[in-house]
């Protein structure tokens, strides 16, 4: 019972809190991540969480969305981030004059959408986004480094995926073509074949005064889907509008790229039905899936768009970028015992006086910890229940100090996966752990 | 000139923004922090930014304090933390069942106070907290094990300290001793010797009806400060007042820790000045000076409280901990440049096209990049702007891929440091950056 005086203690709903051993879980994936964009060169930028509304709201003429945490604290008018892309863009644009382009930045962090909680959804979250923004023009190398760092990294969290991509000039190209004039709204049909089942596509698109060819024609290419030569193959002879014809070319330009990369083939398809809801991208797009679970869904996606930072400045600064939302994915993965097996502590020692040797336990720490992550067990319990702690923590080592080792500074070393147990030197025990850790 | 339609890019005051070269510094340390926690085998907690006001309030009774960042959305009443130690509390008191005490937790990450911007304050600013909590009980090893890490953070970021250690049991029993009844104002004053000097304090303290021997006593006992065993020399004849025994006790114990653990006798001292504002502190207490640079203030504090989350639970979690406010401390290093040496850059190599061999260049990043970071410069610049560019970032190695290098399959390999350049196969090259790096 919680005495009327206490408040009781809670976090709010929509908000992940993780148990240190799961959190150090999550530590070790946003390692892998940064790790990963590290090697391609990216450098790592961190904006403040709180921003001015007329920033972040720039897009929408500063018309505040519900899902926005947004309150007023003195003169000023504040949100809370709920991308990393706009702040992406103001910081490029302030900072166009210093930065070097084209600017290859990566950023993890958090952001904020109080939407009505669902399954899977979060109000705080962690995106690890990615992206390469150049100056007045961007080479299409940059589309295919995007793409080869995400074969990467979910080659380094060790998650199989299908990287689906596309190129939105082939749609707007293909819509061009058969006189569709509302391209907007038929690509919003179609982006959503895959939850409402392509009878009720069709019958939304006949609503917009479609014909039936063309619905048809329509419902044909974004079924097309596979590897990327077979798939050129059957796209060549589909139109000879130009922006088709552009699109075209950047997909076969792009899969040179790929394909010098090395990314293995396995990993990535050429597919039509990949249209991203978002207005601002402009040619290629891609999703990511897990080959054992498609059903959870992208689980990272992104594309190129033309003009980054158009709201703020006037310089042009088309880019390519990726975006992994970590939050979501360590939920479906803990929910589907996919984890990546990573072992729930990070102490490789723990060593435990047996009556008065505390200092000298103390010593050892310090000695063990110039080499590895060690502790003393200080805590007034049994020994017993301290070995049984310590099993329960899956520490792998435990190192003795009673009235036998202080008098001959031979510690008692125990392997708790084996059970095997020796008496040796400090060194002895040092060399000993290292050689089989 | 910015067109009137465009927003102007711009942070908010208050908020560091750092460029990239800058970042990697900072993460750098936060990189440093984290491996000196995780050494000592604390493990790590994340708490959400967002919080109830009910619980970051708790202690205030809900009374809201100007500089807390302060909302609705929605029915609930929300806050942005303003420190990572409420949080803590919340989480113990919230989650007591899983946990196996002595919990030694640390958290890394970002608190909010909307202040009126200072020098050197800032309103968004990354903590790097490490707290170890018992239940019921916790012995005076973990008092010994913050200062062990302080002295090794400090050690490991390449800055000479000298941590200034205190117990408040000490002036408590003195106070009691000389039949003080206000001490909490008493101590008040003593606390700010440092800024309004002793003769104001004198003044100060007169004004509470303290007799001019009293003034005389205190301002004497607060101007010891020394190592240990002389301090405590002179400490021990001051007084017999119980509570004054139990905190000279505690710091004789205290010290035969801090010795074991082999800390260098020039990082510590014994020092009567250090108090401490906050309320909760109840016995050893420490504040961390840089050696150079004493005028910076403390650099990182903390100390020992006996009920960490008595507004939550009726559990009874006594704690000791310590806090480095990074944001602070970076922006001072920063500005008197004091930076660790670390480069601006993390790309190791750069991998430059003379002509159209791009592809060529693709498959020998993602033949490099299993070793080391490196990218390919696929701008449209010229190769004298590109080679001058990378000069100016401080990348240590070049490989330039032209005609000759693609036919002979050896590639140019130019050490950006000593200028010399070499004609090397792939393989070879890696040798020689592993060898040289």
């Amino acid at each position: 019972m919680i005495s009327p005086k206490l408040v009781k203690p809670r976090i709010l709903s929509g908000f992940m809190e993780l148990a240190p051993c799961k959190q150090i879980i999550f530590n070790k994936m946003i390692d892998i991540i940064t790790k990963t964009y590290e090697n391609a060169c990216f450098v790592p930028l961190d904006t403040p969480i709180l921003e001015l509304s007329e920033i972040l709201l720039a897009k929408s003429g500063g018309e505040i969305d519900k899902e926005v945490y947004h309150f007023n604290k003195g003169d000023n008018d504040l949100c809370m981030r709920y991308d990393l892309t706009v702040p992406l863009a103001r910081h490029v644009a302030m900072n166009s004059e210093a930065i070097s382009f084209p600017f290859k930045r990566y950023q993890i962090g958090k952001a904020y959408r109080g939407e009505r909680p669902q399954k899977g959804r979060f109000r705080e979250f962690v995106q690890c986004d990615g992206d390469i923004v150049g100056l007045e023009d961007l080479p299409l190398t940059a589309d295919a480094e995007c793409i080869y760092i995400i074969s990467k990294i979910f080659k380094n969290l060790n998650l199989d995926v299908l990287i689906h991509i596309s190129n939105r000039n082939l749609l707007f190209g293909y819509c061009e073509d058969l006189n569709i004039k509302d391209t907007k709204s038929v690509l919003t049909i179609l982006d959503k074949i895959n939850k409402i089942g392509k009878d009720n596509a069709k019958n939304e698109l006949l609503k917009l005064n479609l014909s039936e060819t063309n619905c048809e024609k329509l419902l044909y290419i974004i079924s097309l889907n596979g590897n990327f030569q077979d798939t050129i193959d059957k796209l060549t002879p589909l139109s000879q509008n130009q922006t088709y014809i552009l699109g075209l070319n950047q997909i076969k330009e792009l899969y040179r790229y790929i394909k010098a990369y090395e990314i293995n083939e396995e990993q990535y398809c050429l597919d039509l039905s990949i249209i991203r809801g978002q207005d601002y991208y402009t040619g290629t797009v891609f999703e990511t899936f897990m080959k054992s679970h498609p059903e959870f869904g992208s689980i990272c996606g992104g594309g190129r768009y033309d003009n980054l930072a158009g709201y703020f400045t006037e310089k042009k600064m088309p880019g390519v970028g990726l975006s992994i939302g970590l939050t979501r994915l360590f939920d479906l993965l803990d929910k589907n015992n996919l984890l990546p097996p990573i072992a729930p502590t990070n102490t490789k020692l723990q060593i435990i006086p047996l009556g008065d040797y505390i200092e000298e336990c103390l010593s050892l720490q310090s000695f063990f910890s110039q080499k590895l992550n060690c502790e003393v067990n200080y805590e007034n319990r049994s020994f017993k229940s301290k070995m049984k702690e310590a099993g329960k923590k899956q520490i792998p080592y435990i190192l003795i100090v009673g009235e036998n080792e202080h008098n001959s500074k031979k510690y008692t070393l125990k392997n708790m996966i084996t059970g095997e147990q020796n008496s040796l030197t400090k060194e002895d025990c040092l060399i000993q752990i290292k050689n089989n850790l």
